[in-house]
């Protein structure tokens, strides 16, 4: 993709949506050249409408922000605890309706270590990998049901469906990306010793994808395995491929043992271009701390960097990524409102595209 | 369950299994006092015995095992590139077909940190909590399939079914448990805003067997969510109850999270004592490291100690886990073979049984 002017659907939403959408922006507009226009539309989405007209995405909404060249999703849900939000409702009427919707097959969920960041482990090592989860399958397709609910002969399921056109082309896509890499190193995780025919499409794929990408080393980790690594050698992973579910549970841990889930930034990615791909934070809205200035608008600000990649400005993704990291090493124990972080990254990052 | 003779049926199956039951049998031996006969029927299965004889698990051993009070299982697996061992043709015929049919429904994993022992967390607390993982549902009942297998129009499901019965039982279970442990606190481990349907079933009963018990504080977290406290606030737990699957990838995260795997002891038990119980560690065969008695015994003789306390031996139960702590705490940077280990948490516990 290579655009001129970049139409952008802006999702604040809930919580602490807003605030880190803000700082996104405004770094955004920091590293915005004179030959970029950026056209935003807000798009007021989320539990607090939902509570306020009943509506959670409308047609009219769906076509509106499926004109736009890409998304920037802060973050969406309620209380937990209320009542009329059960049952996810806000998440999938949502969230995973635009991920399904606009086809993002690659859920791509960065990861790396930097220096100057506590994480939870002793000795995390040089940690620099990507998962590209699937999105757009797996058990998140919500093809399940219930009968005799309430009863004590209720039978609830949930069925995973997997084809082999969605496993291939995220796949294919992750195999490229680990080419493009310096390790050129590809995980496939799954559980493939009890989902056996799930398990089995993935393998299969693995092997007969992996055939057109000669320098890329395969590897295989049950989900379970993978955990374990991910504290105990973080540092061996460059790349990793997975299903919608065991992708979104490792990607939480990917955050964790980094910087924590205040730095880790996500691209929804629908790679054919024809529908507007959607940059998120993989954090809530963290509701218990919103309109504080508390949050932590890295992941965004980070998410801002995918986005920009993606459209082909890579020049422009690295002066924000560069800039993230300049303020990484910077930061002391002191707290910082979350518009502070947001202006020393984007002074940091004007700096950089000025100079350039 | 209360036994003088207790008849124990033995699977040391592959890898380092053999390696590591027999450390677990020589501490068993060394706590057994006068009122207590303990009569061993080895069982030979696994990838070794399926090789030769192209037999997992026969009728005929299932009734000559279903005729014992209790199992004791090392490991069961071979080679993973092994071709004629694809699809964990082991682990489904022999282990998941055990658990299923001797109906554990309650697999019971506990997770401590032990002061001597490193861990990759720079600073877990005191972390000390149990999982109850539900084991004979959700998506492990092997209900799945696939059609145009090979051909880019496969399609691969896999269906995780849950029942209110199945449920009910697990959830009951992991409260009695709570509510005799001290902080009295129960963490739900679920993805109800996907996996709605399951996760309805799930949350509706833990509310309704909850308020049978008043003292038991409650807690829901999306199993996304629990790898991040895992990792970053692990004292926070007590016991978590959590379906098949989630349970499979949380218990590997907190074996690794504690002591590492090597560590990691689980009871795959059957409440109701019709059937008998299984007593494994969570580690696999390593195949790698077979028969160099480089295998740590611990996790297999800490599975004896959950043995014990099943069958109403807690005093036993707690010499062997006081061997196992005095021997932790002991444990220098050198080395031991696997039958030193075993050596010596025996003798400690025999100097704790004979004392008391
Ligand atoms: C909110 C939820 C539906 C979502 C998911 O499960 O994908 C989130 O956890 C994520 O990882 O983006
Ligand atoms: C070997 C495998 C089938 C098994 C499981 O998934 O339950 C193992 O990982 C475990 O946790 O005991």
């Amino acid at each position: 993709m290579d655009v001129r002017t970049l139409k952008l659907a802006v999702i604040r939403g809930d919580g602490i949506g807003p605030e880190v959408v803000d700082e996104a922006l405004k770094v955004l507009h920091a590293v915005t050249p004179d030959d970029l226009v950026i056209e935003e539309t807000p798009f007021s989405l989320g539990a607090t409408r939902y509570l306020e007209t009943g509506d959670i995405l409308t047609e009219d909404d769906m076509s509106a922000i499926a004109s736009h060249d890409a998304i920037l999703l802060g973050a969406v849900g309620g209380d937990p605890r209320d009542p009329r939000l059960a049952g996810g409702i806000i998440e999938r009427g949502l969230l995973l309706k635009l991920r399904f919707a606009f086809d993002h097959y690659v859920n791509l969920r960065p990861t790396k270590v930097y220096d100057a960041v506590a994480t939870p482990l002793a000795a995390p090592g040089a940690v620099d990998f990507v998962v590209v989860r699937e999105g757009t399958e797996g058990p998140y397709v919500g093809n399940g049901g219930a009968i005799r609910t309430g009863t004590p002969q209720e039978i609830a399921t949930e069925v995973s469906l997997n084809t082999a056109f969605g496993v291939e082309r995220v796949v294919r896509y992750a195999f490229d990306l680990a080419d493009r890499r310096a390790r050129k190193h590809l995980t496939l995780v799954h559980k493939s010793n009890v989902l056996v025919h799930a398990g089995a499409l993935w393998q299969r794929t693995v092997a007969a994808v992996g055939a057109e990408f000669p320098d890329v080393t395969v590897d295989y980790q049950h989900v379970d395995a993978v955990t374990i690594h991910m504290v105990r050698e973080p540092a061996r992973f460059d790349v990793i491929v997975t299903d919608n579910l065991f992708g979104d549970i490792i990607t939480d841990l990917a955050g964790a043992i980094s910087g924590g889930i205040g730095l880790a930034a996500s691209g929804n990615i629908n790679p054919d271009g024809t529908l507007p791909s959607m940059f998120e934070p993989v954090h809530g809205s963290a509701p218990d701390i919103a309109g504080q200035q508390k949050a932590d608008p890295t992941a965004a600000i980070l998410s801002v960097a995918l986005l920009l990649d993606h459209i082909g400005r890579s020049d422009l993704a690295t002066a924000v990524t560069r800039a993230v990291e300049a303020d990484l090493a910077d930061r002391g124990t002191t707290q910082r409102r979350t518009a502070e972080i947001g202006d020393a990254i984007a002074a940091a990052a004007t700096a950089r595209t000025t100079t350039a």
